[in-house]
């Protein structure tokens, strides 16, 4: 059992991820807001990449059962329900409703990934149950950390060494590439996760933004245990 | 003064390095082979793509006055001088001499790289003095890991690591990308090179080929104080 990681959206090839099993992480805070939304029992997330796209589909539905996501920069989209934060996506808010949803990270991601096998959504917050998960399939996994504009992103790193972690501890074979060691190297220096991540041009523009509720919450480890999975279009519980 | 780095060749792209001062690593050995090779006195080491390119340049040259250096497979070309060893590369050996060499992965990181501003020559062996000299020329800096096949390589990562927290040294507001900071945080908790460089693939490879010696070699830090410089297809001291 391989475990590679791809250390952005912009790095995503073919041949890397053909019949692997994917795993997406942007976990601030395009995943975590799926998981989150998911959890509190949404019927769906579509994910889209363009605002345009989004409004839509939209269009065809009927207003009650839907609600419309995500960012732009960080910031919420004029007209849109809610923002980026999955502190918003409450049972109250979003249970039986489809979630319209577009990202820029997290969302080119996914569209670039649909040649894989399998794609499953994660984040610090349900890595145990990503892990667990994949120990079960037990197939060669690609985690894809969806970055920052193309570029690597330490949030999205630490969580992939994270969950590479906790795979190891039921299978101690796995065989790492050196950038899927790396990351697992960096997690366990760096356990308590904010030692690390509060480096990250990311966590600056999240603090500059006064988002760090945001932050409290997506550094918060296996806290919920459902895994999402993308699959035809939609993000689903399997 | 930013401080970027590029984690293989294949991640190499012109908008990346156009205009930068780019830092070519191989650690496990092409760059290693050409400090000391420069070290030892040899006028200039050109490096090649192919074994053919290698040896049609050779028959234009008198055979005294050139080596012919490099590996496949980390391993020494039929009818070559010199194998893919620094401790090969001696003075008696090279002095005054042309070293013509064909490598890999460290060649192909060359001839992408060829829109920088500048291209330097670094490896553990030279690192003090290249960061030196990267604070010298006070320009944005992109470190470039020739990594394996197209994939990150610890060794050159903890080189490039390395790099930067010698340049911290002397300027403490250095703008680093994550990747980089990254880099410099796996160094600080890895200064023991070993201790992180054991895990990596590519000494797995050397170690089955009983390199042992140049293993040793490759990681001693800061023992040579020249930085070669890839101009105009050739790589010399400046």
């Amino acid at each position: 059992m391989k475990v590679d990681i791809i250390i952005s959206a912009d790095d995503i090839s073919e041949s890397k991820i053909e019949n692997k099993v994917v795993v997406v992480i942007d976990m601030f805070r395009a995943t975590s807001v799926i998981i989150t939304a998911l959890n509190n029992k949404c019927k769906e997330v579509i994910p889209y990449l363009t605002i345009e796209e989004t409004l839509e589909h939209a269009k065809k539905l009927n207003r009650e059962s839907y609600i419309l996501g995500g960012e732009r920069r960080a910031v919420k989209i004029e007209g849109f329900d809610l923002s980026n934060s999955p502190l918003e996506y409450t049972q109250e808010r979003v249970e039986n409703k489809t979630v319209l949803m577009t990202t820029t990270n997290g969302t080119r991601t996914l569209t670039k990934s649909t040649t894989a096998k399998k794609i499953l959504i994660a984040a610090m917050i349900n890595a145990k149950t990503v892990a667990k998960r994949l120990i079960e399939i037990n197939d060669d996994v690609v985690i894809i950390n969806a970055g920052t504009n193309g570029n690597f992103s330490m949030d999205d790193y630490i969580c992939g060494g994270y969950i590479i972690n906790e795979m190891l501890k039921s299978n101690k074979d796995l065989q790492l590439t050196d950038i899927a060691k790396t990351a697992s190297m960096v997690y366990e220096g760096h356990k308590d996760i904010l030692s690390y991540v509060k480096e990250a041009t990311h966590y600056s523009v999240m603090k500059s933004l006064e988002l760090e509720k945001d932050i409290e919450y997506c550094i918060r480890k296996s806290i919920i245990d459902v895994v999402p999975e993308y699959y035809d279009g939609k993000i689903i519980l399997k």
